[in-house]
């Protein structure tokens, strides 16, 4: 029996959406390329995230998304164009949402629903109205309105200082393991939705539940 | 023709070493997988260093090399044992140096020569010793003195502000990219070590020369 919380907090990335989705575009501009170039260009998008942040220049989550694409295309020999990156740009904000997430989402009454998200404003507010899924969320806050990206205590912060509740009301959910790790830190509950079916990450901060999707919240609430 | 300098600054793992020359310990205790174990050792190595700053949770860089083996292992199906993953790690200080490295040292003269690593003091110095390169340089420094990993710029400044010298003398040279950009942000000359003929990373700062190897550095001279 896990204790009752008043919010649940959302990662988006990897945990409502599949990053990856964006590989069937790649594969129509790059036949044969596309999970190889999605693939990297996930990767970089977060690692040039990080790296900007521990070294003091902090770009937005649009700015580096585009950068990490460029990379992913020169390194798989794609020879690209500004339109061809304007297109790939945009299917970012055309993730597939997880099967079941519109389904549990629409079960949460009594708790409120929270995006914090590394994406912007911008991004966010793009992504969520083409799946359909704004009204579900309370609040959908991006880390760019601090400029320090998940998972520093001061990206979780940012929601949590507004919210009037105590940490431990809070469960934060993702994919993604440095965001529990971050989460965790920070204080919140937090469960890893394991989609791959993958071991956790070696962290002296561990989950206090591991689901395989987000179809397991009810023991929260 | 470069500005000549006055001290040439190494990156220590993936520039004078190969870190992947653990792959063949790691075939012996896992056949077929040494390659791929060796892959996300290094990869996770990274990521748990520069996560647990973000997240203000420092640990030196032997304990997340053993935490990212430990993934590395689990995520692949290695199942290890206390003796195994100790003969792993041990292999962390055999690493094999790049062909070059010894005749370029050999050949610097009149330019002070230093290490900068990520890496422990003890994990420098046995691995140092181990291939006889020790008496190349004049100073071997560690960011475990100052806790805060390159590419922060506190981790520059850790060795710059006992060296007497003007950034602009000094000469930095990696085979990682969140190095070279980490180095030029902090106000050193670059010289990005290109061993895998890689597009360099998709960043606002970039390298001052790019070279396949160490053996192009007497025009700095």
């Amino acid at each position: 029996m896990k204790q009752p919380i008043k919010a649940i907090v959302f990662d988006v990335y990897g945990t409502l959406f599949d990053v990856h989705s964006v590989k069937d575009a790649c594969e129509q501009e790059f036949p044969e390329k596309g999970a190889a170039i999605s693939q990297v260009w996930r990767t970089k998008q977060l690692e040039y995230f990080f790296w900007r942040h521990m070294m003091g220049r902090y770009e937005d989550f649009d700015k580096v998304t585009r950068d990490a694409l460029r990379y992913a295309l020169a390194v798989h020999d794609a020879t690209s164009t500004e339109e061809i990156e304007q297109r790939l740009v945009a299917s970012y904000a055309h993730l597939t949402p997880y099967e079941e997430v519109e389904s549990v989402l629409k079960e949460l009454h009594d708790v409120k629903t929270v995006i914090l998200s590394n994406g912007t404003d911008e991004m966010l507010e793009a992504l969520l109205r083409n799946a359909g899924l704004s009204d579900y969320f309370d609040e959908v806050v991006s880390v760019d309105g601090i400029k320090q990206p998940k998972p520093t205590p001061a990206a979780y912060m940012h929601w949590f200082k507004t919210s009037g509740l105590r940490r431990d009301e809070v469960l934060f959910l993702s994919s993604n393991g440095w965001d529990i790790a971050g989460a965790k830190n920070f204080g919140f509950h937090a469960a890893w939705i394991n989609r791959n079916d993958l071991p956790f990450e070696e962290f002296d901060v561990k989950p206090d539940a591991v689901y395989p999707n987000l179809n397991h919240l009810s023991e929260w609430l």
